[in-house]
């Protein structure tokens, strides 16, 4: 990845603000700069900070648990280890270096965080700005390198899935079906899950983000499979519904249902669209049918180095497509009681439509 | 669990700062004080709030996915779905029940989010006030039905630990024993990882916070394997290292002296004894054979529905233990090329020392 052409273009939106430097602590943004792959433990404990200053250096500040990948994955960069905390360093730092105006990612830092650096600007004269989305923006849209890296990414996911849908018969529960997914994710060199599986089965597939648990896979009940890996820094995100055994009608009209308004999303996405129409595109097809309310959430969102990022499209999103972000497309209509079907794809925004990065069409048009 | 009298504690501490009420935001704490167990998936991605009124009730507000799952997880408390995000809720419901003052958690709130909580409040005439640790100090000590969810946990994971120690002779890499632990756990009834599993052979175990990876565990190396999970919101955390083989006479060593400091740390936990003490006497071992450079992280943390939380036990915390308290004791040496070992258990705080909650013993004593 080109990582300097990337830092250039930071240093430009920096010259823009008029800032001295800036801090990036979100950790796909520290990573899509730098290399840097490190995950956070939770917001409240870092593996480390990017410093960026504009005429001047990058810095990537840590602790001493991660000085050898820190080495081993960046180049060009100056890599300062902290040993009594962030702010003591930057206590020093921030003066040494002349800064003067400091952004921060008011996204990614916590209240009592900013709080500290707006008392460390009041001590040492620096104006502490707090910045959104800076480096989001830039992540939006995805150069031809990236979507490479997805698409690998996202074959690679499907490819797991497959292997998972074929054991199913000897599956017991939705969590064994669960591990198998994330053990082969690994196997198979991705780096982890980009989220926790979702595999629900039953009325349970009627909660769209519920939790796998000791639940047997019942013959003739729907299944809602929903996973994503990570591969090289790149997310992929799927969603399969099907029948474990033989569908009835209730199924299969429902199923067919979602599949329309899917195809319909998917044929509404090109460069200028607006996500709402998108949306809309897809949730008419299932509000028409009477099952309006039973489709809660957003049509989809971006994805990248995270597995939600914007854009979202949703009802409320007046957001214009650009050619080269990458979305999903996942209507889904619920049922309490009865069960719930989802079928999820990532497109890749073209400026005459999309390209469809999954090729998986398992009980995709049955 | 008693929610109703965690509850009854937080309206004192409410009552103390006159607070009119407080928004939850910290998944923990939300769960400590009402049983929901959902995660959020990134700060930016919350499950929900927990609304407490002062001299009202208590509301759960979330969002259409997670409907079912308050439900069947929670009581005695309102629940409310936002379909439009949750400050359009926070505008209609705030001055509908009078507060004037309400408490935010500045260490999981974010600035950006902060922000949006000050603009409504200038709105709507509240005094927004961030608050720093109020349920995190309540979790601090536990009672004994929490230490005994604790020590479910643990002892959970020492099994699923020697599980795989067994296995070893079968696993090439130290993915494949990462992945088998946490498949393990979940089968065995644990909710999740309490973190990413770590296993770790030869060099790569002088990473602290090493990733699981495709290196073969070579015989007559270091091996170090942190690993941990959750069972009924509480967690565990255990690091056990040995040689894959035979070990050398520089293994033995490094490794007597890890658990020379351990056992010292150990022997100087109880109520009363300063933090800095406890890291200190395991610590000063460790420096007087030569190798303080080596030990480059704290000695220790607490534990409980957080896998890191209060008290850290570092040379700098000058706090003073109670009884009742859970921390870890986990001195470690780490020598670039060559590998590292750890060693930790988990302690409870008691009047007159501690209680190790950990029975398992392999290769503790070689």
């Amino acid at each position: 990845m080109d990582y300097s052409s990337r830092l250039a273009g930071i240093r430009r939106s920096m010259a823009a603000r008029a800032l001295d430097a800036m801090l990036v602590s979100q950790p796909e943004n520290r990573r899509y700069l730098s290399g840097y792959s490190a995950a956070d433990h939770g917001i409240a404990e870092s593996s480390g900070l990017l410093l960026i200053v504009r005429s001047g250096s990058t810095y990537l500040l840590t602790d001493f648990r991660f000085r050898q990948q820190a080495e081993a994955e960046t180049e060009g960069l100056t890599i300062l280890v902290y040993a009594k905390g962030i702010f003591a360093l930057l206590k020093t730092l921030l003066p040494e270096l002349g800064i003067g105006r400091l952004g921060f990612e008011s996204s990614y830092t916590l209240h009592s965080t900013a709080q500290r650096l707006f008392d460390l600007g009041r001590l040492a004269d620096i104006d502490m700005i707090p910045l959104k989305g800076i480096v989001e923006k830039m992540r939006l849209v995805k150069s031809e390198e990236e979507i490479q890296h997805i698409r690998r990414s996202v074959l690679l996911n499907e490819q797991v899935f497959q292997k998972a849908f074929k054991m199913l018969p000897r599956m017991e529960t939705e969590i064994d079906m669960a591990l198998e997914i994330a053990a082969e994710m690994r196997r198979q060199g991705g780096e982890r899950e980009s989220f926790e599986t979702i595999v629900a089965a039953g009325p349970a597939s009627s909660l769209p983000h519920a939790v796998p648990g000791r639940r047997e896979i019942e013959p003739n009940t729907p299944v809602v499979v929903d996973m994503g890996l990570v591969l090289d820094g790149y997310c992929s995100d799927m969603t399969r519904s099907f029948c474990h055994g033989k569908p009835d009608d209730r199924y299969l009209e429902i199923h067919r249902l979602v599949r329309r308004a899917q195809l319909a999303g998917i044929r509404a996405v090109r460069a200028g669209a607006r996500a709402s129409d998108v949306d809309k595109a897809a949730r008419s097809i299932i509000a028409e049918a009477g099952y309006g309310k039973n489709f809660g959430h957003a049509l989809g969102h971006g994805v990248g180095m995270a597995v939600h990022e914007e854009p979202r499209i949703s009802p409320k999103s007046r957001k214009k497509l650009r050619s080269g972000m990458v979305i999903t497309i996942e209507p889904g209509i619920y049922i309490p009681g009865w069960g719930g079907i989802r079928l999820e794809d990532m497109v890749v925004v073209r400026e005459d439509g999309c390209e469809n990065i999954n090729t998986d069409t398992t009980w995709l048009d049955k």
